[in-house]
């Protein structure tokens, strides 16, 4: 007989813990350190503080591979009455609005709460307080995982006399620091690229200490809150809408629901729908509904707007500098771009020689980020691979796999099209995998260009080393031919020689 | 300010709905197709019936790309009560006992019926049968995704007067079938060679038809339900069985809730952990579990039995033979393994010839199956890609690039570590990766003896060739210096040549 079995969602993430990077001891460990930064990041860019992020991992049990870490950020923090949930409780999130964020699952934090009790019993600390908070919040918290709620072991709050405000996090977990040292560092070197406004401090149990310092203090615009757009509604959605609509008339719907709709489009969406304007929407039944659903999938309507997005700018191009210290970096940002009514932006840089090494065999350089995170794992199924692999690079005179050259592409949107519920790859979106391709283009045109103008120079460097060495004889046959005395001919010749190489 | 917001697991996977296969029309096309075969397959094994099952495409409305599948099997059907929850509430299934099942998460038909409903607005159709039954149950239903419960739209019975069984599905969505039709008859064509016991009927509104008929009568052994190995329990597992072993002393504690444990090892385990063998559990502190699951951990419990997996076995091969006709063929299977307290066997078999095709270029011709399904997208992630590329094959002198070769690889296991909900790539775990390696290392040595020897006896072939045509300038030779006759120098030269050629 089969039997039939309701599970909590909490139950089902713990059942199915690899799928969200808790696959071994090594990856549970490199998903820790990541989950907690991005959190801190997160918090402190929606609050326009500049990150100002700590993160300590000790060992409390060799044998065992006990490890403990402690991350302290300088961000919203939690309100008080929140953390019991932000913490213990799956899919409560403050992540589930259309924004940008490093976390869009809203299920990162949780896990490694969830890992790290399960690995080793301990419940995790949290301390915490919003900005402007009189106190400090202090909880030691689990996850009861049969019923998806939060486990209070110890709560309390202190007066907050330095007026601090941000979230301090430590928990215990088995994890294996031997195998993900190289990824976390690799993480933490290119969360620096992404983030140059952020000062990172990350010191291991073994004496290793990386200090990432800030270096520029110019924090990107922080993200607003978006209106669906009207493409990337599909009917569950548009039903719930007209639920939390009740009395609304179509027209103030349309218009009050959606970004992209003004008075006038309201009127021809009604006209093509074959609805009145004025009508009730939770009056409207099946068929209306239908048919609204139909138009808004069809209509012209502008692109998303992309104040709910927040692209590196110039701070990217400073974080590859600083980083690379290339010879030439070429940098671009595409305009917004929509996919399924999900705005989108693009932008991509190519640098050149410096410290840029040469690729190892059959690898490309590529530095892949999303949402200003950096994607370190299962690179080979990444859309930008795909697009690297599929440009012809023999048009830019660009040898991918030989030459020091690395490519760096971030994308940025309200909903990154994520393959995996551990946010290591990109799906390959036909308008995403479009945009990236016409900005690296755009960029391997410049870099190109400037490589063939360095390369046109050393090949004349070359000619006139070997015309130097050969003008006497040239000024003889000269002499021979013109008639004019050898000296005067040579001079000449030099002159012309040394005129090229300085204009060169 | 930050809104804090719960969402219901259906919720949650409707707004991520890419992470289980349905990123655009075009692979929600291939899932929804791919997920309820696979259900229909699960249903018929666990049943002991040969599967029958059939698959109709239909296009109702070109222009939208409104399209209607049909599948129907003979299975186990579902108890006509639990219909409204196996297809309507998300985190309610019968796969989450340990057995080995295609599907895993429980997730896969409702993530289908929840992807119809929210493109075309329709319910799921649903008859059923379970054997033995005197009614067949005919529903038509929703899924509330805000509040993760089935929606009933029609429900009623009939008699069940021919005895049948089994279950049918009908469903519109909206799909782009031009883009997934190679997918989907890839999809089928591999299916029937991991299952040639099945019967499978396809056929689309293009006209298309496709018959895999049966091709042995035998059918697996139906995979058994098993008790957990002490060696992938974790604490919260722990404490969840010590909780619903109410009353039990510790010695029955462990050898009733575990496999491995018999009276002897459940007293050398109560030593290891300083507790009273008949100390009830239920009155164990904090303390004395984290003892008892450290010596879990670190005892050296027998390898977990394997009556809950289903090997293909010797279906395998003929699956092989029956779709590629080779000229040789390698198969292996090996012996149980396990990870993290997880039972799986590997089997793996290479084809030589016959109708296995040269691979493209740079791409090597690998199948993968994971408990009899197919995977076919994002294979190169994927541990069986990597172990197939880090193998040195110039020891075999098979080169995987150019030569008509052909690796297969099928894992089963209670517990498939896939890297993603929609079950696309298994993750690499180093003692799966080992398993892979040894298998096909060991048909690696046959094929080349194979391989070599053929080269052989061709270079064999041309050296007599070649020996033929100077026999006479030999024999002269030969016949100078012996002072033999020519003619009989010469005729007992072409007998060896004709002997060894024969022998060959």
């Amino acid at each position: 007989m089969i039997r039939f079995e309701e599970i909590s969602p909490s139950d089902f993430f713990y059942r199915n813990r690899e799928i969200t990077g808790f696959e071994n001891p090594a990856k549970a460990c490199y998903t820790i350190v990541r989950e907690y930064l991005e959190n801190s990041l997160d918090s402190c860019e929606l609050g326009g503080f500049l990150p100002n992020i700590e993160i300590y991992l000790k060992c409390e049990n060799e044998e065992e591979k006990r490890l403990r870490i402690k991350v302290a950020d300088n961000g919203m923090g939690i309100p008080h009455e929140k953390i019991p949930y932000a913490f213990g409780k799956i899919l409560y999130s403050s992540k589930y609005v259309l924004r940008q964020h490093r976390g869009i699952f809203g299920l990162g934090g949780k896990m490694a709460v969830l890992y790290c009790q399960i690995t080793t019993n301990k419940p995790v600390r949290v301390i915490s307080a919003t900005p402007g908070s009189e106190f400090i919040s202090y909880f030691e918290l689990k996850i009861d995982i049969v019923r998806n709620e939060p486990n209070v072991v110890k709560r309390s709050k202190v007066l907050n006399q330095d007026n601090w405000h941000g979230l301090v996090l430590e928990s215990e977990f088995i994890g294996d620091y031997l195998l993900s040292k190289k990824k976390i560092m690799e993480y933490l070197f290119q969360t620096s690229i992404a983030v140059p406004y952020a000062r990172i401090y990350y010191q291991d149990f073994e004496g290793n200490a990386l200090i990432f310092d800030r270096k520029t203090d110019k924090l990107p615009p922080i993200p607003e809150e978006t209106l669906l757009h009207p493409r990337g509604v599909d009917l569950e959605m548009l039903k719930r809408l007209i639920k939390t609509s009740p009395g609304m008339p179509l027209n103030k719907f349309l218009v009050k629901r959606f970004q992209r709709i003004g008075n006038k489009t309201a009127e021809e969406i009604s006209k093509l729908a074959n609805i009145e304007l004025d009508k009730i929407v939770s009056k409207l039944n099946e068929d209306e509904i239908s048919r609204l659903y139909q138009i808004m999938k069809t209509y012209p309507f502008n692109k998303p707007n992309v104040s709910s997005l927040s692209p590196l700018g110039e701070a990217f191009a400073i974080g590859i500098k600083e980083a690379f210290k290339p010879e030439f970096l070429a940098y671009d940002i595409r305009e917004p771009s929509s996919y399924e009514g999900h705005p989108f932006i693009v932008e991509t840089a190519i640098a050149y020689g410096g410290e840029i090494p040469i690729p190892e065999q059959n690898e490309i350089n590529l530095y892949r980020f999303a949402n200003k995170i950096p994607l370190i794992y299962d690179s080979y199924n990444d859309v930008s691979t795909k697009v690297i692999k599929e440009i012809n690079w023999n048009v830019y005179k660009i040898n991918i796999y030989q030459d020091p050259i690395a490519f760096f592409v971030h994308i940025c949107s309200t909903k990154i099209p994520y393959k995996t519920l551990g946010k290591e790859y990109i799906a390959n979106q036909p308008e995403v995998y479009r945009e990236i391709e016409l900005s690296l283009r755009k960029n391997a045109r410049v870099v190109s260009a400037y490589i063939n103008k360095k390369r046109i120079i050393e090949y004349q460097k070359i000619r006139y080393r070997y015309l130097k060495e050969y003008i006497e004889k040239i000024a003889n046959f000269a002499c021979i031919l013109s008639g004019e005395k050898f000296s005067y001919i040579k001079n000449n010749l030099l002159k012309l020689v040394e005129i090229n190489e300085v204009s060169s």
